[in-house]
């Protein structure tokens, strides 16, 4: 048992850690002022634009490409060496990204677009790859997840109401998503949508995911929904009408029915990178934590020095610490025994993590007292993240379900 | 021992409860919607000034007014009956305002105002009354409590760096002040600010409450603050600035060096009311919760009979019942012993509720799946408004200071 | 709505307090050492008689009569004014009682005895309450109660396996109970034992309870339980096997298939009581922790002024108020409104506070250091007496169920 | 990073499965029951011994030896290989010895005899190894470990009153010692003490640990302590008094003044290898919660189907998991960076994994309802261990104090 991060690893998370330091972090809170005050908050400045030229220029781009798939596009498209990542040595710079709201975006490894990729690069055809791949591989191009509806329980797939139903070498699309994360950004090209085609297949082969242009006839962006009134630009959360929109049968991702198949692919690495970016916030709000404990004065002493403040400092470093390893342990089981041999585990995480990101980041706030909740800190918008990591990609109870089931099937439980 | 309301109580509160399920329920959504439309967020819209008209036609007006200081008020301006309420009688009514946002504000029981009305009853002079608190009585003006600072920890007041300096017959105003709730109406005509007037004098005897007009020269507000994101229109959340602003030395209230006795008599009653109203927040979100729970359906069941969430259900039951007792007694024992005997009660229930409802409340949101954290349910806005109270008049720490301090003195300790 | 207790409860509390104070704490330490160091500690030393006298000289006797069945009892054998106090005046004594592990025997108010007298004075005839009721009342024999079984679930009281059949004039039980609290005591005379008579009836009409002398053959206590180490005598927990014993018909109390009937008339008080003497349990652990915060002395520091303690003695000051307040609320509930009114209320306490003593004993067991845990403080036994009921009278689980189950079907849920 | 055991670490935790599986799983309770029926609970069966002997020839035998000061020993007196294990190999070993009562005893692997024999090994001289140390290697004797205090808050060592005055070439020990464990044993020869030695010295510098024969004239166990009602023979917790107690000067480990560095040094590993017991224990308590969450059948479902029961098992397969994880590295700390390195990691454990296992092993009891008190299963006991190891080694708040004081200095606290 070794917990050193290999070589590769060590060296670029350093240099994400250096180009993070120099680049990322002198702007930032610059950057989100701009931003807040501009005519329109959903254009991103251009600054965002050359920071990526000077970070694909490093190598430090597209790192979140997993080994064994993104090898050849690691080559043209990005990351130092030419090769793609294992889940374990791309955690720890996940972590480093997540500290910061720009820095995914930087290097190109930003949700949704990253699963998208995954997406792609695992179940696209040639043509799909070369078109949407692609440019989504250089940044041109940002793309959308619509996957959760608004009138039907998301926690369990099956209840999904619309439908991309099979019409000669057409797709026929109908219904209402929301949580469409990306569809405000202004580049936003292409939406992966996730319907039913046959309903009477069995259970897990009646959905398909279907490439449907983001300006196709019918696509509407109903509204951006607020998370605890945060809009989140530039990426966003849309609420997306889908009337009678028609694509080719070809923009069906590896043919009709095998929507969940792809969707359990997407979401194993998917979880590591938003787990481990967690860990990255919980991280900053402990730094912040600290550092305002030392420099607040109450009652005559820092505020380190009074009541329990100390006690749940521990408690937050503990709960970081057990929290990262329970993802890098994923993350390797990932990497060693693939996603079977890791489902209870990223389970387990996702569990895990948004809930204690959630505490951690409670306490920063309270020790920031009334400016913790305003925007003068990252840690209103750092909670609402941990917040809605508990709902996206499956709630918290669904998650719990998988573990406890794996966990009693061993007793002989059927499920 | 008897739980049950007194005659008079249970008649109001019953008034009170049609009246906001005739008049305020049906249109609550509708409203928050338009607003939200709306060009100026802040403009209250005409419906507020219609509504305050017929509850105050009915009597149900202005209920905060204490019945020990309020019962001229309650004649004029006012309560059925012509007198005040005690603070157990009143409870209940906070109650049922807080389970909406409008309601405070049609009957004329809104923070800050009722505090600052409050102040303005016990310790304004005649001339002080005649100008703020009869208008405030009859809503045509509102008022904002400018208290805590951006640069020192308001957990410990005395760390208060803002100063009212008395100079002649005025008093000269220097400093900034934030969450200065209220300051963002348009009718915001008053505020009562909190400075440093001697730093020689006792510990307690510094600092001194000042009328200040919102048009004086040199009172600028900065900026309204967002909490979680949300500006909470009409009244908003200011950061203020003053800056050499001249008030008469009369519109210290009071007179020099009596802030924090005021400070104190204000709060008791107002943590009641803030405690009794997140209540009512916990309530109507737990009736949301059960609702929700018997609506929706995944894996072939209402959400109620899956996994935890009936034990999730009740324990939030069990948390209200208690934490409304808890606030029933410390209302009980303000009206029987005064702020001495309810001194621990008091920070009691101002650590213990806010804690409840913001779990309660996050209970709720999980079953509500994304939605309960946009702006589709009153979720997202309760959880801010329960988180927030964790901070607002004195954080949770410096409340469990007090209790403990209370405790361990009937063993012997100083302090 | 009035906090304040009834003249006459005011009067008794203090009377019990007062005999509680003067005969049984100085001795209290002494007589379990002493009974630690007997040969045989089931025997209960003389000084408990000598006390019982004295307490029933005082009318301080039997107060748990309740007022509705127990006047002409009230009268005969026991309580200062012969009458039968209401569950909302008798709570706050029990309280008391329960500060003492003595107290209650003293008073003749101790578990299960009490449960079984009311059994009797509520369905017991003329001759059972004659034969057995009365010599209880004068605690000249104790009793124990045999409902729980090694081999089911408890929690799903049909699941009983133990027959109670009726043949011709006799009934003959078969079975094995365990937790039959009382069974270890010398002067344990009569048993009430659950069981099933009719398989074929609807589902709460199978079960009878019935009379059992101790002494009948075929009643075997195979052997006395410990309770986390703990063997708790002179009552102690057995376990019992019953074989073709044959008492009379007439020993069944309120006839044949009535026991649930009995057992919901029976736990509802019960609840009261024992959630009562938690809550003073909680009471005199947290003021062992405050005394032991202020005298132990580390890092330079009274123990009280180091890291979360003073928040934890809050938090514990706090939960003790809260719980306090939720059974004084559903006693008088049981009082005014009867056990359907009061269905949840009582389901409630029995979550809450046998939870929040396991809590604030285990907090008072830390600031204790290793003696917290040892027979040197009285909080080892009290965390096992909290701990315990959190499975006694059915386990947390199924009473968060009843609340769940009533709380939706104000909802429209059928159950 | 690789979380796959070494091959040498694999085969031995093979091996030891296996021993346990076949040699003392089979025996175990019956075992317990035999003790507890015995006239002398404190005297081992036979068995032991021959456990021991085959355990021993194996060469499962002091496989904590650790490699930088053991491979001597484990040469000559057990591990396979001859050669001590790092941390890390050795905690998988300790995790699944902890699982069972008798398995650290059958391999020489159990506590307080393994930190006595580290300390004897890294700062024991010569004599001293060939008296003490070697029998204890070979389970000839056994030691016990005096250093907590009645009269002293033992959270704070510096508090501690005992003295070890050095006269001329004696050492003249008095005072009185609690929670020595392991003084219980028939076999226990020696007694390590700690006392004071020079109050004029520097604050770390006071005290020495010296070599205490059990028969030393003075010494004597005043009582055995029980720890939640229980004995936990053969090893026990003893009060012990030391009254004009002389030993030679010689019999001081590492000479006068040395006790807190041999403490620290005895610590990190001890702390390691208790964390990982403990985590066996977490781990069989779930393993007994599962088995009987699908056997046992309330409301016509497994309990495994009712309420949150699966979220409770969820809940402990997650934290169990973090909890190991967290050991693990702490171990590899150990083994890679020192004490020093893994000083915040070693606290870390000592808080994060007792809290865990009291969880989890009260959730177990819950699942078994009564039973789970009694003596009928394990998790009494395993509790007991638990939670008695958040106050053992130093209380949890201390620990959380080390922790933030060492997260508090990256950010410039002095302390």
């Amino acid at each position: 048992m070794d917990f050193a991060p290999s070589a590769r690893a060590a060296e670029l998370t350093e240099a994400v850690r250096a180009f993070i330091e120099t680049e990322i972090d002198p702007i930032e809170a610059a950057y989100h002022r701009e931003v807040a005050a501009a005519d329109n908050p959903w254009q991103p400045l251009p600054v965002i634009a050359e920071l990526q030229s000077k970070a694909r220029a490093q190598g430090l781009w597209n790192l979140f490409l997993p080994a064994e798939h993104g090898d050849a596009y690691a080559d043209r498209f990005g990351t130092v060496g030419g090769k793609g990542l294992t889940n374990t040595d791309y955690a720890p710079i996940a972590e480093l990204t997540g500290r910061s709201f720009l820095a995914p975006h930087v290097f190109n490894c930003n949700a949704p677009d990253t699963g998208n990729m995954e997406v792609l690069l695992r179940y696209g055809n040639e043509d799909q790859q070369r078109e949407w791949l692609e440019p989504l591989l250089e940044a041109k191009i940002r793309s959308a997840f619509c996957m959760t509806e608004p009138g039907a329980a998301s926690s369990d797939a099956t209840n999904m109401q619309a439908t991309a139903a099979v019409d000669g070498d057409e797709v026929v699309i109908n219904g209402r998503k929301w949580w469409s994360t990306g569809v405000g950004h202004p580049d936003c090209k292409i939406l992966i949508f996730m319907g039913l085609s046959d309903p009477e297949a069995d259970r897990h082969s009646q959905h398909s995911m279907v490439l449907v242009p983001r300006d196709a006839p019918g696509v509407n962006v109903e509204r951006m929904l607020t998370t605890m009134g945060i809009e989140d630009p530039p990426h966003g959360h849309g609420e997306v009408s889908f009337t009678d929109v028609r694509v080719p049968l070809s923009n069906v991702i590896a043919g009709p029915g095998r929507a969940f198949e792809i969707a359990q692919g997407r979401l194993g690495p998917g979880r590591v990178h938003h787990c481990m970016r967690l860990i990255g916030l919980a991280e900053a709000a402990l730094e912040l934590a600290c550092q305002r404990s030392l420099d607040r004065t109450a009652f005559g002493k820092p505020l380190a020095n009074l009541g329990g403040n100390r006690e749940r400092i521990a408690d937050a470093r503990i709960a970081i610490n057990q929290a990262r390893l329970l993802v890098l342990h994923a993350a390797w089981l990932l990497d060693t025994q693939g996603p079977l041999g890791a489902y209870s585990a990223v389970s387990e995480i996702k569990v895990a993590v948004p809930n204690m990101a959630q505490q951690v980041i409670d306490m920063a706030i309270q020790l920031h007292g009334g400016g913790g909740l305003s925007e003068d800190f990252p840690l209103a918008a750092a909670w609402t993240n941990a917040r809605a990591l508990r709902l996206a990609d499956g709630p918290d109870e669904v998650h719990r379900g998988v573990v406890a089931r794996l966990e009693l099937m061993k007793y002989g439980a059927k499920r």
